[in-house]
């Protein structure tokens, strides 16, 4: 599907982070950061990173489904790393992972993740263009790599444009697979 | 499921509508509304709406898939309006429905939407608390919520909370019926 | 005055609604909303209403005397809706209702109001361009398209471009019908 | 009105001047600052002028009519200078100006005018509190402490606190004297 | 230094006053105006009186050395003024001094200063543009006008643009003067 | 001067990193990034930097000069490395990096780099705590560790702390030393 005629790129030419202080107006009454803003957060730096595998001008194309299960307060600082999965054509996929500490660098962990993707526009005149493949290194990039054609599929159900009897990857899931395939 | 002790409320009780324009700063380079604030908008009256059904405060508990294929352009009109769908005890399902148009009125289009999910706290210990059923009046609010235990089995499953086999309702889907009871 | 070669066209086809939560940077020390923040709000959804009414881009001409008497909470949910009333030529009288309750959907409460004007203007060359007449249905858009013909009066006399003896409607106004004709 | 305890203070005791130079948020799709912007940042500044003639938190009561006759540029510099011009018991009105110029300090003009009335507050209990009287010194200071009056008068008629028959000073301008005198 | 042929200047003339309310959202954890925000404020005033002196685009070329020893609390008033010290060719160094009070107008108190200094450009081509000289009035015009070369040699030295044995006022004054020459 | 009964911290353990795309909001009316938003953000980023290696909060001291000689244009992307280069008691110094480039990760480009000191603040009380050495590993750690006193010394001249006299590492440098040990 990645027959392209530019090289391929490795995951880490990509990478993006960006680091964030909870704000007051980025809270909740409960001071509780609000799940639109890290949605807001994790768009723009996962676009960041699309940019540069995709050397082009980007737009969002789609999230996956986003859970929010450990609250993040205010004044905490949160990370995000953004990095390519993999690429389809003219739209590449994000992994964008959350980590949230406290001001002073303690209680550290892992709060969100999401998959973000994006297609590859000409600055000129706005069409879809090709963009480069991703060579996965690494075990994990060889995982996302791999998963990637099953969201993929899901994605492509859940916005109408296959059919449910298409999705072969996504029917052996069902079938048979334990889910942590389709989780990453 | 919802055997609350609170009365059912309909859905027009606490539908929310929130219009915005389209700012410099909310759009990427291309001049085109980011999808990242879109995300955070959807949140915001999402949260409205779920919090006049709950009577509480509610968090941000998930969004399920989102597609962005029609750009909305700089110094447009957007207008969200935000239904519950269904209750499950302590959550509320909210379907949010993106309008765009341009500033003169005109163009009038359909461009996304969202389920966003909420957890009912109570303000004073945080802890989650029981919210009303919805009773759903017309055909569409009936579908949605007949809709909503099948979108709320792939978002346990994605969220790894649930096992594929457990998925009755969604295999029943994958099985046989057409993907339009997916998407709403 | 409205001698317009364009259809008239109902209130109902232009009205905005807006939601806000009145997040910390919109309060003041107290925690109340500030009133500027307030009339902000209000200019910008009256001036989609204006705008849709119009077909037109829009720029703001005035805003009438407003009061600020119950405090707005932070926190709170402020809806704002505007309609339009009457159009002069190339202007026209946006009517702007706001209302207020706390999060869970309790308390609520018509908070202000608001006349905001309007001039529609061509996109080309910024010169104004005449505007469709408003055709009232109800009592109430039949009420306010009656006064805005003395608020439009008042206007003209607190901005020096009328004089008191020309102003013929208020004239009669302060010589004798109650004073709720002009607050409308 | 103003037999206050305390002693009276000079309108230079408490002037607030406020720069802003007009960034594109600030904008609409014409490029012009856009009203409502203008009515916050007027509201910013009028409430730091009261705060500091009552010495007290201060809350926005009221404005009055503005008129936006003279578009403002994005990339322009806005001064808006606010001075008080009269105590009643436990509220003040302040008079604010607004000056435009381009970038380079050129094309220097009077863009706008207002009047503001805000309530002094008691910090602890938030109740009303007496404020100081108002010394007029200059020839212009003077004028609009007697204005002021008038200025209630009306806006006492237009909340609805007031009936037309009891607007005595009012009645007289209405009757006779020059529409300047209201004006300021 | 200055032979420009275009006519001096006076101090008063490009005086800029900016006036901020601390919001929340400026403020750290502790509820103090962060140090970053002051900063950008500073820079914005002082680009103003930059623009006013130079009758140009300016852009920020530099800022010295900035203490912050007093903290600013939310909800305090900051006042900002901008003077021009001195002009070199196509540069002007601009002192900003800032003071901080409560919302009440007391405890009044200067908090920080710090120069600024921006280069002047030619709108069309981006080019740099002589600016006119400075004419110092009053002494502390003329002792801020006096330092300003010792400054520049500092700037010069500390940006790697001037070697420290080429220094000669600023030697001068490691050699024997009282610091405060250099302070101000 | 670091005699510290903590453990000494490496300056991997407390480096951040922050990524931002430049928006129109933050940009001057020639489309460049206002030097004031950049050490804004320098600021948050070296804050983070700052409260992780001495688990505490932190508020900002000083920043000390800051040249911007090359213009980052709208839309391009920012990236800021926040390191710690010595601790001094109850203080530290932190250097900030900044690199730019264009959206499509091309002219990556050092940009901007500056020294802000942070005092080291009990959550509590208020009052600066002792904070934790810096074990410097690499070369240019070593070399920065090395500097900081010089630069220490020049901070504490500039804000009128210590006597030229008494700077003696500072005259030194003045004496003879390459310039090259001053700026980093």
């Amino acid at each position: 599907m990645e027959a392209s005629k530019t090289n391929p790129k490795r995951v880490s030419e990509s990478k993006a982070v960006m680091t964030e202080m909870v704000m007051p107006n980025d809270t909740n009454p409960m001071d509780n950061l609000m799940g639109g803003n890290l949605l807001r957060w994790m768009d723009i730096v996962s676009s960041i990173c699309a940019g540069r595998h995709c050397e082009a001008h980007v737009v969002t194309a789609s999230v996956d489904h986003v859970s929010f299960t450990k609250p993040i307060k205010m004044g905490e600082i949160v990370t995000m790393e953004a990095t390519v999965t993999r690429a389809f054509n003219t739209s590449v996929e994000i992994y964008v992972e959350v980590f949230a500490a406290n001001i002073k660098g303690q209680n550290n962990r892992r709060s969100n993740h999401a998959y973000y993707t994006f297609v590859a526009l000409d600055g000129e005149n706005g069409k879809p263009i090709e963009v480069p493949p991703v060579l996965p290194l690494t075990e994990i990039e060889q995982q996302r790599y791999d998963s990637a054609i099953r969201r993929r599929e899901l994605r492509l159900i859940l916005s109408g444009r296959m059919k449910v009897e298409q999705a072969t990857e996504l029917k052996m899931l069902f079938a048979s697979l334990p889910v942590e395939k389709l989780k990453s």
